[in-house]
Protein backbone atom coordinates (compact mmCIF):
# COMPACT_ATOMS: atom_id res chain seq x y z
CA UNK A 1 0.00 0.00 0.00
CA UNK A 2 1.24 3.27 -0.86
CA UNK A 3 1.19 5.60 1.95
CA UNK A 4 2.97 8.82 1.21
CA UNK A 5 2.08 11.74 -1.29
CA UNK A 6 5.54 12.32 -2.48
CA UNK A 7 5.82 8.62 -3.80
CA UNK A 8 7.16 8.54 -7.54
CA UNK A 9 3.70 6.80 -8.73
CA UNK A 10 1.23 9.10 -6.74
CA UNK A 11 3.09 12.20 -8.08
CA UNK A 12 2.99 10.63 -11.69
CA UNK A 13 -0.54 10.24 -11.05
CA UNK A 14 -1.60 14.01 -9.74
CA UNK A 15 -0.13 15.31 -12.77
CA UNK A 16 -2.46 13.22 -15.09
CA UNK A 17 -5.14 16.28 -13.78
CA UNK A 18 -2.94 18.29 -16.37
CA UNK A 19 -3.79 17.79 -20.08
CA UNK A 20 0.03 18.65 -20.99
CA UNK A 21 1.11 15.32 -19.12
CA UNK A 22 -1.72 13.56 -20.53
CA UNK A 23 -0.85 13.82 -23.93
CA UNK A 24 2.47 13.06 -22.86
CA UNK A 25 1.61 9.52 -21.65
CA UNK A 26 -1.54 8.92 -23.58
CA UNK A 27 -3.07 7.76 -20.22
CA UNK A 28 -6.16 9.55 -17.93
CA UNK A 29 -7.75 9.32 -14.44
CA UNK A 30 -11.27 9.03 -13.76
CA UNK A 31 -12.94 8.29 -10.42
CA UNK A 32 -16.06 6.54 -9.18
CA UNK A 33 -17.32 3.29 -8.69
CA UNK A 34 -19.56 3.90 -12.00
CA UNK A 35 -17.70 5.49 -14.07
CA UNK A 36 -14.91 2.83 -13.46
CA UNK A 37 -17.57 0.02 -13.94
CA UNK A 38 -18.65 1.55 -17.26
CA UNK A 39 -14.87 1.88 -18.62
CA UNK A 40 -14.40 -1.67 -17.53
CA UNK A 41 -17.38 -2.73 -19.32
CA UNK A 42 -16.24 -1.09 -22.52
CA UNK A 43 -13.16 -1.58 -25.05
CA UNK A 44 -10.95 1.01 -23.61
CA UNK A 45 -8.06 0.06 -21.61
CA UNK A 46 -7.56 -0.06 -17.63
CA UNK A 47 -4.08 0.39 -16.86
CA UNK A 48 -4.24 0.70 -13.54
CA UNK A 49 -7.00 0.17 -10.56
CA UNK A 50 -6.56 2.58 -7.32
CA UNK A 51 -8.43 1.73 -4.25
CA UNK A 52 -8.39 3.46 -1.27
CA UNK A 53 -6.79 0.86 2.04
CA UNK A 54 -10.39 -0.43 2.99
CA UNK A 55 -12.35 -1.09 0.21
CA UNK A 56 -12.30 -4.48 -1.31
CA UNK A 57 -11.96 -4.63 -4.80
CA UNK A 58 -14.93 -7.17 -6.52
CA UNK A 59 -14.29 -10.54 -6.96
CA UNK A 60 -14.94 -9.88 -10.92
CA UNK A 61 -11.89 -7.49 -11.29
CA UNK A 62 -8.81 -9.64 -9.54
CA UNK A 63 -7.06 -10.18 -12.99
CA UNK A 64 -6.69 -6.48 -12.79
CA UNK A 65 -3.17 -4.62 -11.56
CA UNK A 66 -4.71 -2.88 -8.35
CA UNK A 67 -2.52 -0.49 -6.25
CA UNK A 68 -4.01 0.73 -2.90
CA UNK A 69 -3.29 3.93 -1.46
CA UNK A 70 -3.93 5.31 2.16
CA UNK A 71 -6.81 7.52 2.49
CA UNK A 72 -4.55 10.83 2.66
CA UNK A 73 -2.72 9.93 -0.72
CA UNK A 74 -6.62 9.49 -2.35
CA UNK A 75 -7.74 12.14 -0.78
CA UNK A 76 -4.76 14.24 -2.47
CA UNK A 77 -5.54 12.77 -6.04
CA UNK A 78 -9.14 13.13 -5.87
CA UNK A 79 -11.23 15.90 -7.95
CA UNK A 80 -14.51 14.86 -6.23
CA UNK A 81 -16.02 16.85 -2.81
CA UNK A 82 -17.20 13.18 -1.72
CA UNK A 83 -14.58 10.61 -3.01
CA UNK A 84 -15.84 7.36 -3.45
CA UNK A 85 -12.64 5.27 -2.95
CA UNK A 86 -11.75 3.95 -6.29
CA UNK A 87 -9.99 5.58 -9.16
CA UNK A 88 -8.41 4.24 -12.55
CA UNK A 89 -6.15 5.01 -14.89
CA UNK A 90 -7.26 4.44 -18.37
CA UNK A 91 -5.27 4.84 -21.86
CA UNK A 92 -6.41 7.39 -24.51
CA UNK A 93 -8.30 5.54 -26.96
CA UNK A 94 -6.75 6.79 -30.39
CA UNK A 95 -9.21 6.50 -33.14
CA UNK A 96 -9.12 7.19 -36.61
CA UNK A 97 -11.76 7.99 -39.67
CA UNK A 98 -13.50 4.80 -40.57
CA UNK A 99 -15.62 4.84 -44.01
CA UNK A 100 -19.16 3.48 -41.36
CA UNK A 101 -19.18 6.64 -40.03
CA UNK A 102 -22.94 8.10 -41.34
CA UNK A 103 -23.99 9.97 -38.56
CA UNK A 104 -21.51 12.28 -37.08
CA UNK A 105 -21.37 15.11 -34.15
CA UNK A 106 -18.78 17.78 -35.41
CA UNK A 107 -18.48 19.99 -32.25
CA UNK A 108 -16.47 23.37 -32.65
CA UNK A 109 -14.74 25.08 -29.75
CA UNK A 110 -17.10 24.53 -26.84
CA UNK A 111 -15.58 25.19 -23.88
CA UNK A 112 -17.85 24.04 -21.14
CA UNK A 113 -16.88 21.09 -19.70
CA UNK A 114 -20.69 20.10 -18.47
CA UNK A 115 -22.07 21.08 -21.97
CA UNK A 116 -19.48 18.91 -24.17
CA UNK A 117 -20.45 15.94 -21.63
CA UNK A 118 -24.39 16.55 -22.41
CA UNK A 119 -23.51 16.21 -26.12
CA UNK A 120 -21.67 13.07 -25.69
CA UNK A 121 -24.22 11.77 -23.39
CA UNK A 122 -27.18 12.56 -25.92
CA UNK A 123 -24.86 11.64 -28.73
CA UNK A 124 -25.07 8.31 -27.65
CA UNK A 125 -28.43 7.91 -26.55
CA UNK A 126 -29.51 8.89 -30.38
CA UNK A 127 -27.52 6.84 -32.44
CA UNK A 128 -24.56 8.95 -33.95
CA UNK A 129 -21.91 7.17 -34.91
CA UNK A 130 -18.71 9.53 -33.92
CA UNK A 131 -18.16 12.69 -32.25
CA UNK A 132 -15.23 14.79 -33.52
CA UNK A 133 -14.14 17.49 -31.02
CA UNK A 134 -12.65 20.25 -33.03
CA UNK A 135 -9.74 22.60 -31.98
CA UNK A 136 -10.68 24.68 -28.99
CA UNK A 137 -13.27 22.09 -27.18
CA UNK A 138 -12.62 21.47 -24.03
CA UNK A 139 -10.12 18.13 -24.03
CA UNK A 140 -12.45 15.02 -23.70
CA UNK A 141 -10.22 13.77 -21.14
CA UNK A 142 -10.44 16.87 -18.35
CA UNK A 143 -12.24 15.61 -15.20
CA UNK A 144 -15.23 17.71 -15.45
CA UNK A 145 -16.26 15.91 -18.88
CA UNK A 146 -15.42 13.00 -18.11
CA UNK A 147 -17.86 12.68 -14.99
CA UNK A 148 -20.73 14.95 -16.99
CA UNK A 149 -20.71 12.15 -19.69
CA UNK A 150 -21.45 10.01 -17.07
CA UNK A 151 -19.45 7.06 -18.91
CA UNK A 152 -21.53 7.57 -22.01
CA UNK A 153 -17.86 8.12 -23.49
CA UNK A 154 -16.47 4.73 -23.54
CA UNK A 155 -19.78 3.74 -25.08
CA UNK A 156 -18.94 5.85 -28.46
CA UNK A 157 -16.29 6.42 -30.85
CA UNK A 158 -14.86 10.20 -30.14
CA UNK A 159 -12.25 11.61 -32.09
CA UNK A 160 -10.23 15.48 -31.41
CA UNK A 161 -9.39 16.78 -34.41
CA UNK A 162 -9.61 19.01 -37.38
CA UNK A 163 -13.15 19.83 -38.36
CA UNK A 164 -12.09 20.86 -41.34
CA UNK A 165 -11.01 17.27 -42.45
CA UNK A 166 -14.64 15.73 -41.47
CA UNK A 167 -16.45 18.65 -43.63
CA UNK A 168 -14.24 17.70 -46.57
CA UNK A 169 -14.45 13.77 -45.78
CA UNK A 170 -18.54 14.26 -45.63
CA UNK A 171 -18.65 16.36 -48.81
CA UNK A 172 -16.61 13.55 -50.84
CA UNK A 173 -19.06 10.91 -49.19
CA UNK A 174 -22.31 12.28 -50.00
CA UNK A 175 -22.91 13.15 -45.89
CA UNK A 176 -24.95 16.00 -45.51
CA UNK A 177 -23.45 18.64 -43.56
CA UNK A 178 -25.95 20.37 -41.43
CA UNK A 179 -25.09 23.98 -39.70
CA UNK A 180 -26.84 24.97 -36.52
CA UNK A 181 -27.25 28.90 -35.89
CA UNK A 182 -29.75 31.02 -33.77
CA UNK A 183 -30.01 32.91 -37.32
CA UNK A 184 -33.78 32.85 -38.16
CA UNK A 185 -32.18 33.07 -42.11
CA UNK A 186 -31.63 29.21 -41.58
CA UNK A 187 -34.56 26.33 -41.86
CA UNK A 188 -36.22 25.69 -38.99
CA UNK A 189 -35.45 22.19 -37.77
CA UNK A 190 -39.04 20.97 -38.23
CA UNK A 191 -39.11 21.42 -41.95
CA UNK A 192 -35.43 19.97 -42.37
CA UNK A 193 -35.73 16.26 -44.31
CA UNK A 194 -32.95 14.70 -43.71
CA UNK A 195 -31.05 11.61 -45.17
CA UNK A 196 -29.54 8.90 -43.53
CA UNK A 197 -26.06 9.97 -43.79
CA UNK A 198 -25.68 13.30 -42.35
CA UNK A 199 -23.17 15.14 -40.15
CA UNK A 200 -24.39 18.46 -37.40
CA UNK A 201 -21.93 21.15 -36.88
CA UNK A 202 -22.49 22.70 -33.35
CA UNK A 203 -20.44 25.51 -31.66
CA UNK A 204 -18.82 27.94 -29.12
CA UNK A 205 -20.89 28.80 -26.52
CA UNK A 206 -20.82 32.49 -27.01
CA UNK A 207 -20.21 32.71 -31.19
CA UNK A 208 -21.73 29.55 -32.67
CA UNK A 209 -20.03 27.52 -35.04
CA UNK A 210 -17.16 29.44 -36.93
CA UNK A 211 -18.28 31.22 -40.08
CA UNK A 212 -15.80 29.58 -42.27
CA UNK A 213 -17.37 26.23 -40.88
CA UNK A 214 -21.03 26.89 -41.10
CA UNK A 215 -20.10 28.59 -45.07
CA UNK A 216 -19.25 25.11 -46.10
CA UNK A 217 -22.44 23.61 -44.55
CA UNK A 218 -25.00 21.67 -47.08
CA UNK A 219 -27.83 23.46 -45.04
CA UNK A 220 -28.32 25.43 -41.57
CA UNK A 221 -30.77 25.23 -39.23
CA UNK A 222 -32.57 26.80 -36.23
CA UNK A 223 -34.34 25.29 -33.68
CA UNK A 224 -37.74 28.02 -33.29
CA UNK A 225 -37.73 29.49 -30.13
CA UNK A 226 -39.92 32.00 -28.21
CA UNK A 227 -39.08 35.59 -29.06
CA UNK A 228 -38.07 36.73 -25.73
CA UNK A 229 -35.62 33.80 -25.57
CA UNK A 230 -32.43 34.27 -26.55
CA UNK A 231 -30.90 31.18 -27.14
CA UNK A 232 -30.76 27.45 -25.77
CA UNK A 233 -27.92 26.13 -23.76
CA UNK A 234 -25.40 24.66 -26.58
CA UNK A 235 -25.68 21.21 -24.94
CA UNK A 236 -29.46 21.33 -24.72
CA UNK A 237 -29.52 22.72 -28.47
CA UNK A 238 -27.37 19.94 -30.02
CA UNK A 239 -29.54 17.45 -27.77
CA UNK A 240 -32.41 18.37 -29.69
CA UNK A 241 -31.52 18.48 -33.21
CA UNK A 242 -30.26 15.14 -32.56
CA UNK A 243 -33.55 13.68 -30.60
CA UNK A 244 -35.43 15.13 -34.19
CA UNK A 245 -32.58 13.90 -36.46
CA UNK A 246 -33.32 10.10 -34.59
CA UNK A 247 -36.97 9.93 -35.32
CA UNK A 248 -36.61 10.60 -38.95
CA UNK A 249 -33.70 8.15 -39.49
CA UNK B 1 -18.61 54.64 -1.34
CA UNK B 2 -18.60 51.98 1.03
CA UNK B 3 -15.05 50.95 1.41
CA UNK B 4 -15.85 48.83 5.20
CA UNK B 5 -16.41 44.95 4.46
CA UNK B 6 -17.97 45.45 8.07
CA UNK B 7 -20.41 48.07 7.00
CA UNK B 8 -24.18 47.30 8.02
CA UNK B 9 -25.50 46.74 4.44
CA UNK B 10 -22.31 44.74 3.18
CA UNK B 11 -22.91 42.66 5.88
CA UNK B 12 -26.78 42.37 5.08
CA UNK B 13 -26.19 41.59 0.92
CA UNK B 14 -23.45 39.32 1.97
CA UNK B 15 -26.04 37.08 3.44
CA UNK B 16 -28.66 36.74 0.86
CA UNK B 17 -26.58 33.89 -0.58
CA UNK B 18 -28.08 32.02 2.68
CA UNK B 19 -31.81 30.78 1.81
CA UNK B 20 -32.84 31.76 5.07
CA UNK B 21 -31.92 35.17 4.80
CA UNK B 22 -33.48 35.63 1.22
CA UNK B 23 -36.32 34.04 2.50
CA UNK B 24 -36.37 36.72 5.69
CA UNK B 25 -35.95 39.31 3.87
CA UNK B 26 -37.62 38.28 0.21
CA UNK B 27 -34.81 39.46 -1.89
CA UNK B 28 -31.89 38.03 -4.00
CA UNK B 29 -28.77 38.70 -5.08
CA UNK B 30 -27.79 38.87 -9.30
CA UNK B 31 -24.21 39.65 -10.38
CA UNK B 32 -23.06 41.08 -13.75
CA UNK B 33 -24.33 42.98 -16.69
CA UNK B 34 -26.50 40.42 -18.31
CA UNK B 35 -28.56 39.25 -15.80
CA UNK B 36 -29.09 43.06 -13.93
CA UNK B 37 -29.84 44.41 -17.64
CA UNK B 38 -32.54 41.37 -17.84
CA UNK B 39 -33.90 42.13 -14.71
CA UNK B 40 -33.80 45.48 -15.50
CA UNK B 41 -36.04 44.69 -18.55
CA UNK B 42 -38.20 42.97 -16.61
CA UNK B 43 -41.14 43.67 -14.33
CA UNK B 44 -39.41 42.37 -11.42
CA UNK B 45 -38.44 45.19 -8.57
CA UNK B 46 -34.72 46.15 -8.25
CA UNK B 47 -34.07 46.88 -4.72
CA UNK B 48 -30.36 48.22 -4.97
CA UNK B 49 -27.72 48.41 -7.93
CA UNK B 50 -24.36 47.95 -6.23
CA UNK B 51 -21.76 48.79 -8.10
CA UNK B 52 -17.48 48.68 -8.24
CA UNK B 53 -15.76 52.29 -7.60
CA UNK B 54 -14.71 52.26 -10.54
CA UNK B 55 -17.23 51.41 -12.77
CA UNK B 56 -19.88 53.81 -14.41
CA UNK B 57 -23.59 53.31 -14.39
CA UNK B 58 -25.37 53.48 -17.42
CA UNK B 59 -27.33 57.15 -18.09
CA UNK B 60 -30.54 55.32 -18.64
CA UNK B 61 -30.13 53.58 -14.96
CA UNK B 62 -29.97 57.17 -13.14
CA UNK B 63 -33.10 56.68 -11.78
CA UNK B 64 -31.97 53.38 -9.62
CA UNK B 65 -30.79 53.71 -6.12
CA UNK B 66 -27.05 52.59 -6.76
CA UNK B 67 -24.38 52.51 -4.32
CA UNK B 68 -20.57 52.45 -4.91
CA UNK B 69 -18.07 49.52 -3.23
CA UNK B 70 -14.48 49.33 -3.19
CA UNK B 71 -13.18 46.43 -5.09
CA UNK B 72 -12.25 44.87 -1.63
CA UNK B 73 -16.11 44.63 -0.81
CA UNK B 74 -17.00 43.67 -4.28
CA UNK B 75 -14.70 40.40 -4.18
CA UNK B 76 -16.05 40.37 -0.87
CA UNK B 77 -19.76 40.09 -1.97
CA UNK B 78 -18.94 38.59 -5.64
CA UNK B 79 -19.86 34.70 -6.07
CA UNK B 80 -17.88 34.29 -9.44
CA UNK B 81 -14.08 33.87 -10.57
CA UNK B 82 -13.95 37.42 -12.62
CA UNK B 83 -16.45 39.82 -11.09
CA UNK B 84 -18.17 42.62 -13.76
CA UNK B 85 -18.45 45.10 -10.72
CA UNK B 86 -22.42 45.16 -10.80
CA UNK B 87 -24.68 43.21 -8.73
CA UNK B 88 -27.75 44.09 -7.74
CA UNK B 89 -30.07 43.28 -5.12
CA UNK B 90 -33.83 41.93 -6.65
CA UNK B 91 -36.93 41.52 -4.82
CA UNK B 92 -38.61 38.19 -5.21
CA UNK B 93 -41.70 38.07 -7.17
CA UNK B 94 -44.41 36.30 -5.23
CA UNK B 95 -46.87 34.47 -7.53
CA UNK B 96 -50.07 32.98 -7.24
CA UNK B 97 -51.78 30.69 -9.62
CA UNK B 98 -53.47 31.94 -12.91
CA UNK B 99 -56.38 30.16 -14.81
CA UNK B 100 -54.67 31.82 -17.67
CA UNK B 101 -51.56 29.24 -17.33
CA UNK B 102 -52.60 26.36 -19.94
CA UNK B 103 -49.08 25.06 -20.42
CA UNK B 104 -47.49 23.91 -17.44
CA UNK B 105 -43.78 22.71 -15.73
CA UNK B 106 -43.87 21.06 -12.89
CA UNK B 107 -40.47 20.36 -11.20
CA UNK B 108 -40.23 17.19 -8.59
CA UNK B 109 -36.63 17.36 -6.43
CA UNK B 110 -34.45 18.21 -8.81
CA UNK B 111 -31.05 19.21 -7.34
CA UNK B 112 -28.26 20.67 -9.39
CA UNK B 113 -28.88 24.17 -9.57
CA UNK B 114 -27.20 24.16 -13.76
CA UNK B 115 -30.69 21.62 -14.62
CA UNK B 116 -32.90 23.59 -13.05
CA UNK B 117 -31.51 26.80 -14.94
CA UNK B 118 -31.54 24.31 -18.16
CA UNK B 119 -34.82 23.92 -17.45
CA UNK B 120 -36.17 27.30 -17.13
CA UNK B 121 -33.98 28.64 -20.10
CA UNK B 122 -35.43 26.46 -22.22
CA UNK B 123 -39.36 26.34 -20.45
CA UNK B 124 -39.03 30.26 -21.83
CA UNK B 125 -37.79 29.49 -25.27
CA UNK B 126 -40.48 26.67 -25.50
CA UNK B 127 -43.45 29.00 -24.65
CA UNK B 128 -44.47 27.35 -21.13
CA UNK B 129 -46.70 29.52 -19.02
CA UNK B 130 -45.42 28.67 -15.79
CA UNK B 131 -43.34 26.69 -14.02
CA UNK B 132 -43.77 24.93 -10.53
CA UNK B 133 -40.84 23.94 -8.80
CA UNK B 134 -41.85 21.25 -6.00
CA UNK B 135 -40.17 20.48 -2.57
CA UNK B 136 -36.67 19.15 -2.91
CA UNK B 137 -35.81 20.90 -6.00
CA UNK B 138 -32.96 23.34 -5.35
CA UNK B 139 -33.96 27.25 -4.52
CA UNK B 140 -34.56 29.34 -7.39
CA UNK B 141 -32.81 32.11 -5.95
CA UNK B 142 -29.12 30.15 -5.80
CA UNK B 143 -26.90 32.01 -7.29
CA UNK B 144 -26.23 29.49 -9.50
CA UNK B 145 -29.83 28.47 -10.77
CA UNK B 146 -30.07 32.03 -11.69
CA UNK B 147 -26.68 32.41 -13.56
CA UNK B 148 -27.69 28.74 -15.15
CA UNK B 149 -30.99 30.38 -16.55
CA UNK B 150 -28.73 33.52 -17.92
CA UNK B 151 -31.96 36.02 -17.43
CA UNK B 152 -34.59 33.67 -18.58
CA UNK B 153 -36.34 33.34 -14.85
CA UNK B 154 -36.99 36.92 -15.51
CA UNK B 155 -39.22 36.37 -18.45
CA UNK B 156 -41.11 33.50 -17.17
CA UNK B 157 -43.33 32.80 -13.93
CA UNK B 158 -42.22 30.76 -11.58
CA UNK B 159 -44.04 29.17 -8.38
CA UNK B 160 -42.02 27.46 -5.51
CA UNK B 161 -45.30 25.48 -4.36
CA UNK B 162 -46.32 21.96 -3.42
CA UNK B 163 -46.66 19.91 -6.91
CA UNK B 164 -50.00 18.36 -5.27
CA UNK B 165 -51.82 20.98 -5.70
CA UNK B 166 -50.99 21.80 -9.31
CA UNK B 167 -51.69 18.36 -10.13
CA UNK B 168 -55.18 18.59 -8.60
CA UNK B 169 -55.80 21.83 -10.37
CA UNK B 170 -54.88 20.45 -13.56
CA UNK B 171 -57.61 17.66 -12.78
CA UNK B 172 -60.10 19.80 -12.31
CA UNK B 173 -59.36 21.85 -15.15
CA UNK B 174 -58.80 19.72 -18.15
CA UNK B 175 -55.55 20.06 -18.58
CA UNK B 176 -53.66 17.05 -19.50
CA UNK B 177 -50.64 15.91 -16.93
CA UNK B 178 -47.93 13.90 -18.69
CA UNK B 179 -45.29 12.54 -16.72
CA UNK B 180 -41.73 11.57 -17.98
CA UNK B 181 -39.93 8.01 -16.90
CA UNK B 182 -37.90 6.06 -18.14
CA UNK B 183 -39.87 2.92 -17.89
CA UNK B 184 -40.19 2.05 -21.63
CA UNK B 185 -43.82 0.69 -20.63
CA UNK B 186 -44.81 4.43 -21.00
CA UNK B 187 -45.62 5.99 -24.07
CA UNK B 188 -42.90 6.85 -26.36
CA UNK B 189 -42.98 10.73 -27.27
CA UNK B 190 -43.28 10.73 -30.70
CA UNK B 191 -46.25 8.93 -30.39
CA UNK B 192 -47.88 11.20 -27.81
CA UNK B 193 -50.61 12.87 -29.12
CA UNK B 194 -51.35 16.04 -26.94
CA UNK B 195 -53.83 18.96 -26.50
CA UNK B 196 -53.59 22.53 -26.26
CA UNK B 197 -53.58 22.33 -22.61
CA UNK B 198 -51.12 20.09 -20.73
CA UNK B 199 -48.92 19.83 -17.73
CA UNK B 200 -45.19 18.21 -17.90
CA UNK B 201 -43.74 16.61 -14.74
CA UNK B 202 -40.57 15.74 -14.30
CA UNK B 203 -38.28 14.59 -11.78
CA UNK B 204 -35.25 14.11 -9.74
CA UNK B 205 -32.09 13.31 -11.25
CA UNK B 206 -31.08 9.73 -9.35
CA UNK B 207 -35.09 8.47 -8.93
CA UNK B 208 -37.13 10.40 -12.05
CA UNK B 209 -41.14 11.91 -11.11
CA UNK B 210 -41.75 9.99 -7.52
CA UNK B 211 -44.25 7.22 -7.76
CA UNK B 212 -47.00 9.18 -5.63
CA UNK B 213 -46.97 11.43 -8.85
CA UNK B 214 -46.71 9.46 -11.62
CA UNK B 215 -49.50 7.32 -10.66
CA UNK B 216 -51.49 10.55 -10.61
CA UNK B 217 -50.35 11.39 -14.43
CA UNK B 218 -53.17 10.74 -16.99
CA UNK B 219 -50.32 9.33 -19.72
CA UNK B 220 -46.67 8.42 -19.14
CA UNK B 221 -44.05 9.75 -21.99
CA UNK B 222 -40.48 8.40 -22.39
CA UNK B 223 -37.89 9.54 -24.55
CA UNK B 224 -36.96 6.35 -27.10
CA UNK B 225 -32.98 6.35 -26.45
CA UNK B 226 -29.99 3.93 -27.65
CA UNK B 227 -30.11 0.49 -25.72
CA UNK B 228 -26.55 0.95 -24.39
CA UNK B 229 -27.61 4.62 -22.98
CA UNK B 230 -28.53 4.79 -19.77
CA UNK B 231 -30.30 8.13 -19.42
CA UNK B 232 -30.38 11.81 -20.82
CA UNK B 233 -29.56 14.50 -18.41
CA UNK B 234 -32.61 15.55 -16.62
CA UNK B 235 -32.37 19.15 -18.34
CA UNK B 236 -32.02 17.43 -21.59
CA UNK B 237 -34.85 15.40 -21.44
CA UNK B 238 -37.27 18.17 -19.81
CA UNK B 239 -36.15 20.23 -23.17
CA UNK B 240 -36.67 17.78 -25.53
CA UNK B 241 -39.98 17.05 -24.05
CA UNK B 242 -40.83 20.81 -24.24
CA UNK B 243 -39.66 21.11 -27.34
CA UNK B 244 -41.80 18.03 -29.02
CA UNK B 245 -44.70 20.03 -27.43
CA UNK B 246 -43.96 23.23 -28.94
CA UNK B 247 -44.14 21.18 -32.75
CA UNK B 248 -47.62 20.10 -31.28
CA UNK B 249 -49.49 22.97 -30.11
Amino acid sequence: MIESKQNKRVKQWKKLHRKKYRDQTEAFLIEGWHLVEEAIKSDWTIQTLIMVEDRERPEVWSHMDTIYVSQDVFKELSQTETPQGIMAVVRQNKLEFKPKYNKILLVDAVQDPGNIGTMIRSALAFDIDVIVLGKGSVDLYHDKVIRATQGAMFHIPIIQDDLELWINYCQQNEIMVYGTALDKGAKSLNQVDIQDKFAVMVGNEGHGVSSDYLEKADETVYIPIHEQSESLNVGVATSIVLYHFSLLT
